[in-house]
């Protein structure tokens, strides 16, 4: 396992956030950009989490951070739909309760993520007038309407969209005509990532707050000229993000958020499949053949010949020290991540850091994109003061 | 388990059709109604069975019928939104290629499960112009877009609204401004199904066509007053519907389809749950075990004393038979049903029956809906002609 760092800390924080900027091909300009952008996302976290904030609201924290780049493919700067749109979908997982909150397909709101966030928090405080049970997944125009509704403020998507984003969709709708002219019958094409590299640029998070519970959040813009009303793996329950603290049946805490082509995450259900495997005592062994069984080769994407996609996975779990004091326990945290495209930026920090460590993950020389992978991870030790 | 039987058929065709006119509480008088539509869903599906057709048209057929009865929740006389609009869920599942398709909140279209069966269908044909993926969830208004650009006619919704529908959105909307009158703070609801019948009565179909291909389908108006853009089960992956034939790791081809209460059924991914608990030896206890740890004492819903929600399965397997001649083939078809809710319509039929067999199932008398289960089912042997 490359990457490997060890740390012996002993503080009261702690916390693992593990950012993505996205699973793509990050030109070197580009790479710089994101680097930057994952070291801010970190840092938002970590200031939430010195401030007493929970996982659930770290990783909120950062996400938005992400969100706000012009950089990334999530709210501002987003990749545009066939008409020229924006339209996001993310979703949040909150690992101790369980409960989850989605929006797909949404125009007109900055934060989606935030909208995802405030699902969540209303369906913990039951049921609604007449006995109706609150939504978990809203999407379009209802979506906004509820946004807005609940106090997050609307934003033109003028406002969203970025010299960038509209320069690649006049680039790519230039592309597709002329595709369109060759084309006398539609042929399958080949997996190419020329210019594109915009497309699958969206964005996850993971954390661990001081009190063990994990979140994970997702968000992205959906690919580039993607039909209006199409929904990504960000917004599918299982598909985007996972959190689920341990519990009787499984002795590790997980979170894990994906990244990359849509469908093919849809259909494998990526997100819960490598939560799962975290159980697995071998965490590098487990990621790696997730990856490869459920993903690349996984029989739901059969005849697929290049699928594309990342994940950022993280496990931790308490575990006792006789040298320690009694009242100071250890939590050890794993942190991963696996792509199967060229390169995922990625940025991770705990609260007793002084600031993020970044790093762009590529395939090995000569690895097919789409058919090989990249595994990469670190193991850490935080202190804490028990309750 | 009651309601077994046990035929010995040696033809053809054969399939097993399970329709499900939903989860929810049957007076007598509606029984009779949701008999009659399961009927006709019944012999729709062996119609087109009969004239070669494959599992995956005969379960978009019954379940068109099903969303074309003015008396269930889908399709025509669904529930009315906050709006008073009607705002669609379906998705269909193809067990042989494991494709799937859905749509989300979708207005203006008479028959949603045929606009997921054509994003089915879709993804088959491999990329679109300039190497895009097809999406495989569509919603709202892009979904309605999309469906009419790809010649499936509008429906306005005024035609899809029935005197029924108006009258509960009337009643309901009397309901929630009474309520929201008397609940200076906000109250956790109890249970109740007083004339709320209609809220619940999503419909599925599963069935196993003569190949022993296995599909599933499910069609939802969803909750009655729900918020505009709110998705339920019925367009979650995993959640509404599966389907998945045998292959190397599992013996057994599974279909499931799932009716109730969405947000249940979501955070439970009840359908696919189900279909996993299908590979055990065991149906009847698998499903009852399911039922019971994976959705009424469900960790992802920890606090709610009332979960809503009904199944239908079906899991089938080839076995040779020593007395009979080898180019025959035996194929036995297990189908069972279960539900927390006080009652669910089942209807079911095999290419030699002359007509379909429809029953009400009812909890048992002092079981509490939401905290008890009902399960049924039955075992059929059907014989065909191998290749």
């Amino acid at each position: 396992m490359s990457g490997i760092q060890k740390n012996k800390l002993n503080a009261f924080y702690f916390l693992m956030i593990f950012t993505s900027s996205g699973a793509g091909y990050h030109s070197e300009s580009k790479a710089k950009e994101y680097k930057h952008v994952c070291k801010r996302a970190c840092q938002r976290a970590v200031d939430r989490l010195r401030a007493g904030g929970l996982a659930l609201e770290a990783v909120t924290a950062a996400l938005m951070e992400l969100e706000d780049s012009p950089f990334t493919n999530a709210g501002t700067g987003s990749n545009l739909n066939l008409s020229g749109e924006i339209e996001c979908d993310a979703s949040i997982m909150d690992g101790k309760s369980l409960n989850y909150g989605a929006v797909g397909a949404l125009s007109g709101i900055k934060n989606p993520v935030l909208v995802a966030r405030r699902l969540l928090s209303e369906t913990q405080k039951g049921k609604l007038s007449a006995g109706r049970i609150p939504p978990c997944f809203l999407v379009g125009k209802g979506a906004e309407q509820w946004a807005i509704s609940h106090g997050i403020p609307a934003c033109p998507t003028e406002k969203m969209t970025t010299k960038f984003s509209l320069s690649g969709y006049k680039r790519n709708k230039r592309k597709m005509e002329l595709a369109e002219q060759v084309e006398t019958k539609r042929k399958r094409q080949l997996c190419g990532h020329e210019n594109n590299s915009a497309c699958l640029d969206t964005v996850g998070v993971v954390v661990v707050d001081r009190e063990g519970n994990v979140a994970a959040a997702v968000s992205s813009g959906g690919l580039a000229m993607k039909h209006p009303g199409r929904v990504g793996q960000a917004a599918h329950y299982g598909c985007g993000c996972w959190a689920e603290n341990a519990r009787d049946v499984s002795l590790y805490s997980t979170a894990v958020s994906t990244s990359g082509s849509g469908e093919h995450l849809i259909r494998t259900m990526l997100a819960r499949e490598c939560s799962t495997a975290m159980q697995a005592e071998n965490t590098h062994q487990a990621l790696l053949e997730a990856m490869q069984n459920k993903f690349i080769s996984s029989p739901f994407l059969a005849g697929e010949d290049c699928v594309l996609g990342g994940v950022i996975v993280l496990r931790c779990c308490t575990c006792g020290e006789a040298q320690r004091s009694e009242d100071i326990q250890a939590l050890l945290v794993e942190f991963l991540w696996s792509h199967t495209t060229e390169s995922m930026c990625v940025g991770y920090m705990s609260a007793q850091d002084s600031k993020a460590r970044t790093h762009i993950s590529r395939l090995p020389p000569g690895a097919v994109a789409g058919q090989s992978l990249a595994i990469e991870g670190g193991v850490c030790r935080l202190g804490t003061v028990s309750d």
